[in-house]
């Protein structure tokens, strides 16, 4: 079994087969990670660049592991420091980098198609973790993983996503997701961060938060970028938190065994509560420790699912 | 033999046996570090992530050997570049590493009492690398060892440790470890700049260097914070280096076959002249490969002593 | 067989034989590298310290992923966020690197001579990653290795280097090597970035283009820094590139089976043309992937070809 694409580029127009296969090959990994010696052999001698054009912690951090536990070996490049100071071109660096014979490039980019772009100038695998305000199909698929996970199926869940939808990679790439898999999702937020195109595709679209909650499974809080305000698209943080932060009293709407996520950092106190953070239906360490696990599902599978994938 | 605390956070109440421990342990490793290939699988599959909120060069460094060392899996982190710049909580950014399931999290933060507040929030093991102006407890262990290294013992020898003794995490854990094992403890430093609770525990406290080097078997010169003579602490530079600064003509006071210490980095000509830092009786560079050492039997010690010592 | 020096700071007087010791070595590794595992165990328990003072993107990882197909242990170490910024020493940070039992230090400093001066300050091997405007001798290397690799032979060939001889490390470092290896070598830019005294030791220096590129073989185009421009040794870029920018146009003046060079980061449409620089006869791509091989023949011989260098 392999992916139909070379690259992961995003999860829009990826076929459920393909979200599937990465899905459960991540249940193998995820048990690897449980081991005392949580590291396979599996990509020995296979390159990994860490390309991070934008400031990351748990992306970054999250790709390594799963990397080092994969036995792959991997060179770090930031942005700052770099020859991108130089004026070098995106596509310079990433040809330069391919000519050291690298075999897989992680991307993090602040302009939305710069992965794809790549795939049309170089001949490495391209893995998309996060550009500009379009996709994060990591993040969407660990989110999904994480759903399947507690519920064993994605089909007919309740998925309501709730924030600033219109700038929110991490939205994007979870809605694509969840409907090509049959997920009955909805979005909510101010008027103003919400993308209304969004309802021919399938998705409902609410600006009143206690409508959209209502018969939720799921509840997928994105993270509110403070930089909003400034830019004039919301009123205040307070009111923003008083309209649509999620908190134990707004959870009455939800249906039974829901299910609360995050894709952090969280503004705690402003898009979630920190009593929703930590309660009993948060899974948001959860989504972290199954982020490890997709990503090495997915360096597994898009290098062939070659190599040994025993104990080491 | 095991340590009693799962962590290491501080000097201060560490019992004397445990500090022993370590010492004893980082022989052991000190001697690996002499071979031809100077790494052991101790720690293989065991992750560790180093997580500076400060710059530092060479503790980092040092860390990260002695995990290499040892095989560990090793991620490093630093402030600059990551989410703690989207505003994330210490603890929120704790708790997401080791969602990712990591071992042990070696921190450098510039608030006292970061490591500890770690303990209560996590379950991984936390190793303190500096927390601001309150301990620096494998710094106060690599001295320790190697003034042990030099004379077979701490108990009754006379050690003085020189200079900005108030804001310094180094000093107070020297003070810790020192008094625990025996030895006859003394500060000295402008008035300003020492903390004067301190002679209930047993150290002396001088303001007149002559007097506190009197007899001295080993003088440990704490680095000068230059910020010091803004915030109106101190006169001037010239002035400290005249009142307090280690020359050759000051060591005709100590003891015969006496030591010369400093944690670095040295401000040459201010704490200290070159001469004597590069003298004969200078051990500030065998602290620094003693510091490897005692950071592998740290790591191993916290870990449970378990995995192969044997040589790879 | 093995160097006649220790480290490798520079091509200047580095005898021929030294020079093809390394060309030949790294043919092997370049061998190695096109395997499915791209690995060696040849510095097994080998630690490097990559230490840049300056910003940097392909050197840096050019060297990183040398030593890791090598299996060495490597540290990075840059000049932001380090104890650089607490004033301290060049010689007293790499006394205390080396302290902590480092095999090898690789070094780019603005400074000239940086690396030299560290060979009479400590004991590891020094490898010059460029220093200042004084040298870049990995650079010379692998752009000499470019050049036999396609003609199998240096002697004889006109190599005709372009821009900014006078500030250039490259072009210095790529002169004394070709010399050596009795190459027929030209600098051509504009009159107040052309080093005179260059005439002295054999080298043709032009400062009219079409005349310098007359019946050559290989032009080696030099970035142009833009700061030069500021200081007022340039006119303007536009007018740079109108005398010294290498088009298509220019290439006529070649020898058949002529060859393009660049170290990049490249400025496009100023020092050279995009189709030069991806055209048939451009190895601008191919001299990054050599870059590795000849890195990883310099730190293998170094070492004192100890190791093995069998597949691992």
């Amino acid at each position: 079994m392999s992916l139909r694409s070379r690259h992961l580029l995003g999860l829009e127009g990826m076929p459920a087969d393909d979200i599937n296969l990465i899905l459960d090959t991540a249940v193998s990994f995820k048990e690897i990670l449980t081991r005392k010696i949580p590291k396979v052999p599996t990509l020995r001698g296979v390159t990994v660049v860490n390309l991070f054009y934008e400031p990351s912690t748990r992306t970054r951090i999250s790709f390594e592991l799963a990397e080092k536990r994969l036995s792959a070996d991997t060179v770090n490049f930031s942005a700052t420091g770099s020859s991108v100071a130089k004026g070098e071109t995106l596509k310079d660096t990433v040809l330069n980098i391919e000519a050291m014979k690298i075999d897989i490039v992680v991307i993090r980019h602040q302009a939305s198609g710069a992965p794809h772009y790549l795939t049309s100038v170089c001949q490495s695998i391209i893995v998309n973790a996060g550009d500009g305000a379009h996709e994060h199909p990591t993040q969407g698929l660990l989110d999904i993983y994480t759903i399947r996970e507690k519920y064993g199926r994605i089909e007919g869940l309740k998925v309501v996503i709730v924030g600033d939808i219109k700038h929110s990679r991490v939205a994007r790439s979870n809605i694509w997701g969840l409907l090509t898999l049959g997920a009955d999702v909805s979005v909510c937020g101010p008027p103003t961060l919400l993308p209304v195109e969004m309802e021919k595709f399938g998705v409902k679209v609410f600006d009143e938060i206690d409508r959209a909650l209502a018969g939720a499974d799921v509840v997928n809080v994105m993270r509110l970028q403070r930089e909003r305000q400034q830019s004039g698209l919301l009123p205040s943080l307070r009111e923003y938190s008083r309209y649509y932060g999620i908190t134990t009293e707004r959870l009455k709407k939800l249906n039974e065994n829901f299910t609360i996520m995050h894709p952090g950092p969280m503004n705690r106190g402003v898009e979630i509560s920190s009593e929703v953070a930590e309660g009993p239906y948060s899974v948001i360490l959860p989504q972290v420790t199954n982020g490890v696990a997709v990503r090495m599902a997915i360096l597994y599978l898009l290098s062939g699912g070659r190599g040994k994938f025993d104990e080491q």
